[in-house]
């Protein structure tokens, strides 16, 4: 069973003016899935974006960068089980008729619609299915469809991610409310499978650009589920300017780094139930990496933990065989690392030091943590004060059967 | 099933002059297992070693590097059932313990033998039990128990792992016979779990250290089952000097290239056999790079597909999800990848050019390879002559049910 949190309570996501959500069933995969989702952003609207850098990016994520540096975006469209990545110049041709007939529909131009595909790589996009939904996806135009649009978006995730939050900005309620979906070929490099999190806050677009990259880096590039990096992660942030505050522009302002915290609460939310529906999650882990030289190097030991098969699928079986932790941070690449000198503590135990198992530990203690559905690997290295966390689940058998059985 | 070849046909082992080997069973894990080799060398053998870069490296592995440098090495001492890393100072002094018991009964100094384990990480070494196993294991010693060790040596293994050459160098008829274990916690770097491969030529003792490192460079450093860089990798080239050749020095002489092809034959068969017999294995994959730059960025391209989840567990389903490699390629960090001139093949077939799917490429001819027990990927890339070949095996529900039962 995943680690899941119950699924977004659709009360709970605040509409953010100056954005609607309408839901289609383009029948792409299955016949009768509501697979096609279209935003509507109100003339005003700052957009940013970060994007995978897997080479092999999708035809969908070369348009949006084009598209967001070319001027105003106005719509968003989003389809499941059809990833249009590895589909050459054809399908770059049909991403853009994707824009083609949202715009000629919502009344603007081409390169102001941001076109996204996830699902199944190196089959072609059946355009013409996406083209004959729009019409109902912009009839269903509300709101309040924030939910719906979350459960749309999905693939093999188990529930939807939608998270909300307002906050005071210049005596002004600001609203941030975000989806994204995600559960497997996630190991973010820059931003995830799919995120967006809007708010009406007023917000320069330079700001926002700087925004949408820092708020990637501590929750979506935070996350791993399998250590691959899929070919259409996207990150989105929207700014509706909408709710009356005064345009913030100032990053080392009181305005910025409350709605800074608004929308990272949302988007580490986000970025977190990505890794509690991870693919065949039985547990939740966190490995937090402190008393580093540098951010980096923290990172580094996290992923080689967050990534490890041997690991993932000790917590899998509620295993403290702790000593392949031990490996995991031995092989993470930092050369110079002096093993004899960290602890490491699973939950508040502390597990090992001096190069070797703690004499205080004992099995019991061990097997006691293990038995958590969430469980957090903290490791100290001693020698700096940079540190890190990455989520993640454990691997299981489901873990093998949802890929080996991804296509039938 | 593995794919493993039939086990070595014992009287295919040819004895090498100056080594003997001899099984005793120390009841490490599981009483009555034999589970301690001896390997007697002659006086006047040379050794070289190359050892795992995990910064967690395991006692003995710190011990081997001290005594390869300090002189003559007269004994190898191997248990399985506890790997003897994350151990700290104690672990260090039990590594010594097992070379002074093993130097008394062989007449030579503490420093002339080499130890070696392997098994579980982060629990102290029973060396008491190792002790007591060597009189019987000394006793055991014959030229012709290398079939004997081989089995000794095993873990996870399911076949034994051993192979054997014999090559005519400087009018002398040479032997070089080797044998390895591994299965789980493969991605060498440097070398592999555990590989011995001796030959009776004469050898340098520098041409040997220059041997170890470039044969290692093309078998066991080209392998990976789960990505996990153990604690305890070892590569150990022995040379005794008693074929009668006169003693090899030239690295660019025919006499040192023919010995060269013998030991690097039997280094690949015994790493290829590694991945054969993958924790888990159903299928032996090799991945194979082509027309790259240099070596680097071929072996970084091919280890991002063999280390995927996603791609083995496709594989595991005999599924032709060949997306999955497309993207794998994309993230193997290879910054300037113009991914609209590669191609990708599946065994004879042509899956992906220009950026997509392959006009000519039908699923039919996908599924057909996909069913094959041993399936080549080739990468050609098209922008220089470099070339890398890694092995490595699918990812089954068997490898999670083994790793989450490990300690069991």
């Amino acid at each position: 069973m995943p680690v899941n949190l119950p699924p977004p309570d659709p009360a709970s996501l605040h509409p953010v003016a100056g954005v609607r959500l309408g839901i289609a069933s383009a029948g792409i995969k299955k016949p009768g899935r509501r697979d096609i989702t279209l935003i509507e952003l109100a003339p005003g609207s700052t957009v940013a974006g970060v994007f995978t850098q897997n080479r092999f990016c999708a035809a969908p994520v070369t348009l949006c960068r084009q598209h967001l540096a070319s001027g105003e975006i106005r719509a968003l469209v989003i389809n499941t089980g059809n990833a249009n990545a590895g589909t050459g110049a054809e399908g770059l041709d049909r991403a853009r008729q994707t824009c083609d007939a949202a715009a000629a529909l919502m009344g603007c131009a081409a390169d102001q619609v941001l076109p996204f595909s996830t699902g199944v790589i190196l089959e072609p996009l059946p355009v013409d299915k996406i083209v004959a939904a729009l019409p109902a996806a912009r009839d269903d135009l509300a709101h309040d469809h924030w939910s719906e649009a979350a459960q749309a978006i999905m693939t093999t995730d188990i529930v939807a991610k939608a998270a909300s939050r307002q906050v005071l900005v210049g005596g002004k309620t600001v609203t941030v409310t975000g989806m994204a979906k995600g559960s497997g070929m996630i190991h973010p490099n820059m931003a995830t499978m799919l995120g967006y999190v809007a708010t009406d806050a007023a917000v320069s677009q330079t700001l926002l650009n700087q925004l949408v990259k820092e708020v990637a880096d501590v929750s979506f590039n935070c996350v791993t589920v399998d250590g691959d990096t899929s070919t259409n992660d996207s990150f989105i942030l929207i700014a509706t300017g909408q709710a009356g505050n005064a345009e913030i522009s100032d990053s080392g302002s009181a305005d910025c780094a409350a709605l800074k915290t608004a929308v990272s609460e949302v988007a580490i939310e986000l970025a977190q139930a990505m890794a509690r529906d991870g693919e065949g999650a039985t547990k939740f882990m966190t490995v937090r990496i402190e008393g580093g030289r540098d951010r980096a190097e923290c990172k580094q030991i996290a992923y080689a933990i967050a990534r490890s098969p041997l690991i993932k699928t000790a917590f899998f079986a509620s295993d403290p065989n702790l000593g392949r932790i031990l490996a995991a941070i031995g092989y993470a690449g930092v050369a110079d690392l002096d093993v004899n000198s960290l602890q490491v503590f699973l939950g508040d135990v502390l597990v090992a030091e001096r190069g070797g198992r703690a004499a205080s530990y004992t099995e019991a203690q061990g097997a006691a943590v293990m038995k958590e559905p969430e469980i957090t690997v903290r490791v100290l290295l001693h020698r700096g004060s940079a540190h890190a966390t990455v989520w993640t689940c454990d691997f299981s058998y489901d873990y093998v059967k949802i890929n080996a059985e991804y296509r039938t």
